[in-house]
């Protein structure tokens, strides 16, 4: 028994994951992308493939849209903006929050019922508990299209602020990209010496592992701007400035380290060199 | 019964906490500190106090190290150099790999048993095998001093380079701070939204909890120089481009990020934008 219908916008690897899911999962699906062969193997499959957008659009009641990024979800849903009044309007593609703002803007004007979602999930994920998609925006939207979405991975509704997904989601990736390059520099560190990647691979999932939780201590001390005890912005600089002469020692780049140098530098100028060296956090807004 | 004698030298945080496991373990200690006050409690605990240098070297077979860089090892060892020598000396400050083989050669010149050893633990933690120590150099130095290193914690001895277990500590700790100072970002960037530290600190420790194994994946790959396949350079520096823009949209500074992203560029740059990003620790390497 067919579950609704649901129109697909994009098939690249993400976009033709999710097609996949929701129709084995029982909805009629309907697919377009701009390269029109990539329609093929989901018409083959018992997608309906549209030769334009106002075509798909028409086709369902639901729109999900996994274009490449903001500029191409405008140059190409705004001429279907008629045809997509009164329809659940679903963004996956990757955007930041003031842009997934600004659809959301465009979206009202327009009469379109908008969701912005956030994917943390490789293609292959989709489908399974693992895969975990954030959604902002639009509360009836969500209502509607979540026994979909449900059915693509873990579903987190994080609010109206249709930035609010996309916000998480970026949040979470500076820490993934944090991490992994701190990784890649200490295993260019360790390479100089003969010391396989893998080796300090197991060494940094061990150290890290063990302090990761370690943050959630952080948190509380933030949280009150508690900055009176704890490891020293001066004895953290010294610590830091060592790390940048040990691998330039070795020939290995430590810039990635260097705004934290900074950071600390700032609060000792300005006469804080013995607080926690968390309170480097501070430094991180723009003033 | 007394188990041997050791001299500590320093009783800073780390020096103290040194001196007492070494002294309660049944060691016969001395200590001496520049500033001489703080030896006071360690005499009251049964330590000799030694007003010299000079005076703690001849006092025992081990010295033990623990100041406050480099430079204020050779300040203070230097005029004591004859006393050392046929001593075993172990130096727990913390010191760059190529400061470690200086004062490696140094004691060599000397005659002095050369261990240089790195603390990969808070003062609070020394005597409990959470604590980790590293030690590297002189073979016959750490058979020496092992028995009373192993009451410090897990002692690992690395191999007779005496740079390679400073090098390996400043490898863990620039991965540690890369880690940390991405949670910083995190952290920053949510609570421009009204989101605690503490709730982005649950999300991170969730979410780099999870990533953090896929690092061992990614060390067999940069093991075979494999880069043909992953998510390409291309992609992630969309993505880079997107987090460094949100985290400036929210009025946070992305700088960390930065070095990452042009890395990337490189990469872009020397046709390589569809190799596996990871690739990116090879442009690490100081040309
Ligand atoms: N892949 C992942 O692991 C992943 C994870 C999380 C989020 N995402 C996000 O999901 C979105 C899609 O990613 P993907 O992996 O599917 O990328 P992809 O494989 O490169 O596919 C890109 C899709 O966008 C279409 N497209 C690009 N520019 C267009 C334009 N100007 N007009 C119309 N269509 C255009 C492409 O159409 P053609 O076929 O005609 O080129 C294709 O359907 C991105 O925003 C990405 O950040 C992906
Ligand atoms: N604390 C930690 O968590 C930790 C962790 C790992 C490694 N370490 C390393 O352990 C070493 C000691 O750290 P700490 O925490 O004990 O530091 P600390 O509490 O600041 O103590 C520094 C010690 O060095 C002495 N000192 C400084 N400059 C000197 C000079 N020019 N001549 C003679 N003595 C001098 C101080 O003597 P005065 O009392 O006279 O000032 C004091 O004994 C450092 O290399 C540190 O990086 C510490």
């Amino acid at each position: 028994m067919p579950k609704g219908t649901i129109s697909i916008l994009g098939l690249g690897a993400m976009g033709s994951a999710i097609a996949a899911r929701l129709r084995d999962t029982g909805y009629t699906t309907t697919v377009w992308n701009r390269t029109t062969a990539k329609t093929a193997p989901h018409a083959a499959a018992g997608s309906t493939a549209a030769a334009t957008i106002t075509e798909a659009v028409q086709a369902s009641d639901i729109i999900v849209a996994v274009l490449l990024d903001h500029a191409s979800i405008h140059a190409n849903l705004e001429p279907a903006a008629a045809d997509l009044k009164g329809k659940v309007l679903v963004n996956l593609t990757t955007t930041t929050p003031n842009e997934a703002k600004t659809t959301a803007t465009w979206a009202a004007e327009h009469g379109i019922t908008y969701l912005d979602g956030a994917i943390m999930a490789i293609p292959e994920m989709i489908g399974g508990p693992a895969a975990r998609l954030l959604y902002s925006g639009d509360e009836n939207a969500y209502a509607i299209a979540r026994p979909a979405l449900e059915t693509l991975g873990t579903a987190e509704y994080e609010g109206t602020d249709p930035g609010r997904a996309s916000l998480k989601d970026m949040a979470l990736l500076t820490a993934m990209y944090s991490m992994f390059n701190g990784y890649f520099q200490a295993a260019a560190m360790m390479r100089t010496v003969g010391v396989s990647a893998e080796a300090t691979a197991q060494e940094v999932i061990a150290y890290n592992g063990a302090l990761l939780p370690h943050i959630a201590h952080y948190a509380a001390l933030i949280e009150h701007r508690d900055y009176s005890a704890g490891q020293s912005v001066d004895f953290t600089r010294t610590a830091v400035g060592s790390l940048i002469t040990a691998a330039r020692e070795q020939g290995v780049s430590a810039d990635a380290l260097e705004p934290l140098a900074r950071r600390l530098d700032e609060l000792t100028a300005t006469g804080r060199s013995t607080a926690d060296w968390i309170s480097v956090i501070e430094q991180l807004t723009i003033k």
